[in-house]
């Protein structure tokens, strides 16, 4: 047990310790370290699994076959992290947060052994949990997540001992979505049970609508308004079915795709404050709120969205490196901030681009805005031009005002990232009107000579205008 | 010849006249009569060609074949306009505006007849002529512009009749290098003769670099830094080579890319304001500075350029039909304005994509800014998932504020439109700070976990940092 705090020649050395060992934790520690030296810094990181900094949204592009070995989504492995003077701690779990003591309490996995470590700073990156239903049958073999690349391996592994084609992925969000595609592509025939209307919850059902018609074109069996009652299994013990209040449906594998709620466990134990989707509330410096010398950032915090004015929880990579750059930065002695999210998101299915920025409808509401909404139909390219795909965007506007609230884009080859030109007006707090006059780029292979985002802002403008109520 | 004002039961009834009948005339055209009938409306519009409404951005495609027949570039049609009670009088040219009588003298250019038509209104929208130096050869058979429907037409015409299948561009702009993949496409060998010291003036010299070391790659030949001197004729009187000081260079057909000029004799003489570039200068309604009832959009005017407080001349269909609209809403007692542009533009050649949006170092340098320019590769999806295409970004930004100045992409599919993530920034006068921690879509098919924009974003912050000067 070692309580001491080391000295360098140079002064007071301090330690930082961070739990997590993935995007968010290791982002921290690596920029951190790029700060600060050895001599100033020592840095302490923990993680109970086997993998550091790697990509958990490409795990479907691993099981679908696009990408051929694990270790190309790792980013940096233990040894690396090591070779930049951060003493990493692999299959070791932090089990206490003692903030009046300002230590950490880890248990070595394969020992068993504990210790208490010491930090001047601290960074929680624990992550997100993916929501398991507590049904029966859940534990059965052939049933699996897919949050970690352990989740990963072990969904290969069932897959490459089975004979049976059938899948069943339990959800329809963006991993049960994703996940459908890696299982036909593998040659599945695959069944997505879904307890939503439509699937897509994070759209409007009008677009989730358009979802559900394309996988179903794309040789899905979709289940909407179904809930999962139990997984039942065959005389081997094995996952053999999935049953809802209705019906049956035979599946040799079943994937969960349920989504995740964040990982504060520790946290929580430890007193420190959650907000209400379970999340860990931080500053804009990403410190956690009433505490200055403990961070947070990834899948364990909630967000500012900055277009409703309130916190959400979205587990998304991209959030988890930005986080982990803040507060590096911060603990570095540098200055950084996250100033917030606007929700953007894209997905595909096969050839089925899914996208969206902003509030939904019932978002809207919730915040209590009152707004307008236009769809339109447009293409990616010049009409003439080949290749051109059909896309609907979906927005919906500020009355009144006429500010973007939100972007919702469904279509084909080139719809998805055209939602990132939303996301920056939203950012930027930009009114429909004012997007109408946006200098995009065009050129008949790229976009029709108006981009269908402003095809849509024009038609929003019109219903703005003709509302004055 | 009418001079009268008709009238209708309704009150006075007023006649609009637009001169030019391509995307800002008729948009501007078909905008007020949706908002004012022929009851309260007379609409009249000239235009001397034999088409309407439609894409030249489009003539390279269809040059190339990419676009199989020449209607697929007609949004509308002369009859599909005139069912929309626009008297439409085609093959008819304004050859004088009579400002203090308010009325346009037109010449029917089959039959030579003239007449005065009076207005109320007045759109000027001319388009813009192509650059044709004047040197020896230059009107010889085989030698081509590609502005009009009947230039394309004549150039297919062309190229249907000649055996040989050496092809010389002259101009490395975008109808240059557009016309370069296009003839390509049709089986040419293609040489490429520029006056600048790489192709892509719109571009910083280093990114035009990459644009000739990509095309030499697409095999063709580049030849930079050259000035034509003259067009060589063969016994027939065709063009059989293009020479310039130091060679020759075999040519069966010659296609001129140099650029274009806003069409304003008919304005100059009438003593229209004309702005630096030789383009009619409007206010932000669109009208003509100093005159009431006459408004000017399209390829013949100058626009604000936002990010350096300028007016430029840029002819892009997306601008012209934004003009129009704006126009259009204003002469039909409605209220639209053009804010003005940030300099977005998308082209490709082949597999190879380029975009640029705000300002070039010499545009930065000129508008008496200093900056810090970053230059980044990143990829177009995440580097692990099939298809990521390398590209290369470089960021401008404003010393001192950080403020983003511009940024210019060369790459392959999935690079252009990210221009557009740009694009919106510049026109919300972001920082790069501020970019750094933009909420763009993310998924490994769609992008790196930092998107290329915000990789360069990133560096360009360090840089600004590091200059406190």
């Amino acid at each position: 047990m070692d309580m001491s705090r080391t000295s360098s020649s140079g002064g007071a050395r301090e330690r930082l310790v961070v739990i997590g060992g993935d995007a968010a934790g290791m982002s921290a520690a690596s920029q951190a370290r790029r700060l600060r030296g050895p001599d100033e810094l020592e840095i302490v990181a923990f993680e109970r699994g086997h993998f550091t900094s790697y990509s958990a949204c490409g795990i479907p592009y691993w099981v679908g076959g696009d990408v051929s070995e694990r270790d190309q989504l790792i980013a940096r492995t233990p040894e690396e992290h090591r070779e930049r003077a951060i003493d990493l701690r692999m299959r070791t779990e932090v089990v206490e947060i003692d903030v009046a003591g300002a230590r950490v309490r880890s248990r070595d996995l394969d020992s068993g052994a504990e210790e208490w470590t010491a930090y001047d700073k601290l960074v929680i990156a624990t992550g997100a949990r993916p929501v398991r239903p507590d049904l029966p049958g859940m534990d059965a073999p052939g049933v699996h997540g897919v949050q970690t690349l352990d989740d990963g391996q072990a969904l290969l592994d069932t897959l490459a001992g089975t004979k049976g084609r059938r899948a069943v992925v339990v959800g329809a969000g963006y991993i049960g979505v994703e996940m459908a595609e890696a299982l036909i592509n593998r040659g599945y025939e695959v069944t997505v049970v879904n307890r939503g209307k439509e699937p897509m919850s994070t759209l409007d059902p009008d677009m989730g609508r358009l979802v559900h018609t394309a996988m179903e074109g794309l040789g899905i069996t979709m289940v909407d308004d179904a809930e999962v009652t139990k997984v039942l299994t065959g005389d081997d013990g094995r996952v053999r079915a999935v049953a809802t209040e209705d019906a049956e449906y035979p599946a040799d594998v079943v994937v969960l795709g349920i989504g995740v709620r964040p990982e504060t466990t520790l946290a929580e134990a430890a007193g420190l404050p959650l907000g209400e989707h379970g999340g860990l509330l931080t500053d804009l410096a990403m410190r956690v709120r009433g505490h200055t010398d403990i961070w947070a950032g990834g899948d364990c915090v909630e967000v500012l969205d900055l277009v409703s004015g309130r916190e959400r929880h979205i587990a998304l990579g991209t959030h988890a490196n930005k986080h982990g750059q803040v507060i590096g930065s911060n603990v570095g002695g540098g200055y950084a901030t996250f100033p917030g999210v606007v929700g953007t998101a894209v997905s595909k299915v096969c050839d089925l681009e899914i996208a969206r920025t902003g509030l939904r409808e019932k978002d809207a509401l919730r915040a209590g805005l009152r707004f307008e909404t236009v769809t339109i139909e447009s293409t990616s390219r010049a009409g003439y031009y080949p290749g051109a795909a059909l896309m609907t965007v979906k927005m919906l506007a500020e009355r009144r005002t006429g500010r973007l609230l939100g972007v919702q884009i469904v279509g084909r080859e080139g719809a998805a990232k055209r939602v990132d030109i939303a996301a920056v007006a939203l950012t930027a707090g930009m009114t429909v009107e004012q997007m109408t006059a946006l200098d995009l780029g065009y050129a008949p292979p790229f976009s029709p000579v108006w981009d269908p985002i402003l095809v849509a802002a024009r038609k929003a403008v019109t219903a703005v205008r003709n509302n004055t109520r």
